[in-house]
């Protein structure tokens, strides 16, 4: 169905706390030297120190509203599309909104979308459909992860793929631009629901009867089988997904795949024959971010002049659930 | 501006786990006799055992759906809009649906929406503002609540105010009815940010420098100043939310509030003048169950033949954030 409206990034921001190499990650689990770049790819991540998700979602809000030469009092909504976050309670939302300028003078509803690593992505296919114009003519989308807190350092698989950063887009409705929301949408494969979790932490495994435990509540990924799901599924995924649209994803002009792991970006290369400069990949600097991972890499390929307006953009991506989700959009 | 949408509940269910009465309650904590119902206006509620966030909102959403005649593979999205979840990771939609009947077998879109206590309305209004007889046009909304686990018992007023529960509905975007969402709306007033949370447990006390301790991981709400908030707020958020349209609070035909607590829905009544008739209280029977209260609610009056199609219903209440929110619509 013909999704398609006049909705444009008008701005875009980012902040990423400090840097630690995988060497000085080696040297600091007593790893192999050498070893997370040839199983990873990841040469570099950013890590939090005194940083928490609320701050760092505020810095990237802050710097997309500046971008878009926008206040906070501009928008209409303020989403925070991530899997990781502060507090149980409140959602997240409220909590990036109260730490940014103006946040407690200026009402905007603070709301949160999670689809883990695509909740961006969801973001921005909800935020897409929410804008007309009247009602909704800017909202903003921040996506804020800290993975470190939940990785087993044990696992020295997820100890080196993960990073932590932070995202966000303002979007406008604007009929004067050529700039386009095409199209969004997920998949949900339920045969993987637990082969990506946090087991501890939630009312299953609540803090109370079960305390804290290195496995119980560190992030856990069944790596061959989620590979296996990919490759099984993804092409089910584009078929449904372009099956309207004039498109394919070999003559998509630019791919920004979730940066879930070497193997996984592979696999989409492969499948699709997809040529180096048209699939954007950061994992060797930025880590995977979770749902930050697409936004980041959004900006990077931006800032690089890689991604230029016009261009017809695939965000697309897999999440814990499992689902594989993408949007179409010409920047 | 209007928003107006040919939007239909075509089905509702519940899920209640055992009744516990104040009574017993009293006892199991040693709380003197009476004081739950006096303090909080609390006769009874559920509390979960055996079952999880997923089972409770999976139970919940085939019984929507058995009333709407619907099947799994007739449904566009999940959303699930709750407060509480099962595990930190995947997103709560995720398990609902992989709980569900025909869950593994069809690939139906799985997307939390984090409101807190208005998680259920926030989500409402979006799948409202998605649904368009095309892409989408059947969206299952499900709210599932476990809020015993995080009351701490020493705390009288949140230990007998809260229940356990869950509740589903579908909505259908159908032009041959005179159904109606009218209008759907939020605004988040940060100065209340911090004054309902659960502090341990995310990124920011996270579990492994932060043992399990009843103050920091237990729901924690700074009552009277929420009851001031409410009292200030309430009709400034009213103000804006029926400025554009031919409707008042006084003169919506039902109102189905949020059980946040009696003094709240006190404050409520009492500043439109509310008739008992209007507004929709099961507090008594539930206790407050977070998300699960509007929609757990709304049945309840169904149930009873007390809302009736084409009844102008307000749903509305206020949620940690500090948020307050509504949506309209025509049953």
């Amino acid at each position: 169905m013909n999704q398609s409206k006049p909705i444009r990034i008008v701005g875009m921001g980012k902040y990423l706390p400090n840097l630690v190499t995988s060497q000085e990650m080696e040297n600091k689990f007593n790893l192999p030297k050498g070893w997370s770049e040839k199983y990873s790819g990841v040469q570099q991540r950013h890590i939090a120190s005194h940083e928490c998700n609320g701050f760092m979602g505020a810095k990237a809000a802050e710097a997309a509203l500046e971008d878009a030469g926008l206040k906070l009092s501009d928008l209409d909504m303020i989403i925070s599309g991530s899997g990781t976050y502060d507090y149980p309670l409140p959602n997240q939302a409220s909590i990036i909104k109260a730490k940014m300028k103006g946040g407690e003078k200026y009402h905007v509803p603070a709301i949160d979308i999670d689809s883990t690593c695509l909740s961006f992505v969801a973001a921005f296919d909800f935020a897409s459909k929410l804008l007309d114009g009247k009602s909704y003519k800017n909202i903003l989308i921040v996506s804020s992860e800290i993975s470190s807190k939940g990785i087993n350092p044990k696992n020295w698989e997820t100890l080196t793929l993960f990073g932590d950063g932070a995202a966000a887009m303002v979007l406008s409705y604007d009929e004067n631009q050529s700039s386009q929301f095409i199209k969004g949408g997920q998949r949900t494969y339920s045969e993987g629901v637990y082969d990506t979790i946090i087991e501890g932490g939630g009312n299953k495994f609540f803090f109370k009867e079960h305390a804290y435990n290195q496995e119980l509540h560190s992030f856990k990924m069944n790596g061959r089988k989620l590979l296996k799901m990919a490759k099984h599924y993804i092409p089910d995924f584009m078929d449904w997904f372009f099956d309207d649209l004039p498109y394919t994803v070999s003559t998509t002009d630019i791919i920004v795949p979730h940066q879930a792991s070497r193997m996984g970006m592979g696999v989409f290369t492969k499948l699709y024959k997809l040529r180096q400069e048209q699939m954007k990949v950061t994992l060797y600097k930025y880590g995977n971010c979770i749902a930050a991972s697409i936004p980041l890499t959004f900006i990077d390929a931006v800032e690089k002049n890689e991604i230029k307006r016009g261009d017809i953009c695939l965000l697309s991506g897999t999440s814990a659930g499992f689902s594989i989700g993408s949007v179409l959009l010409k920047y």
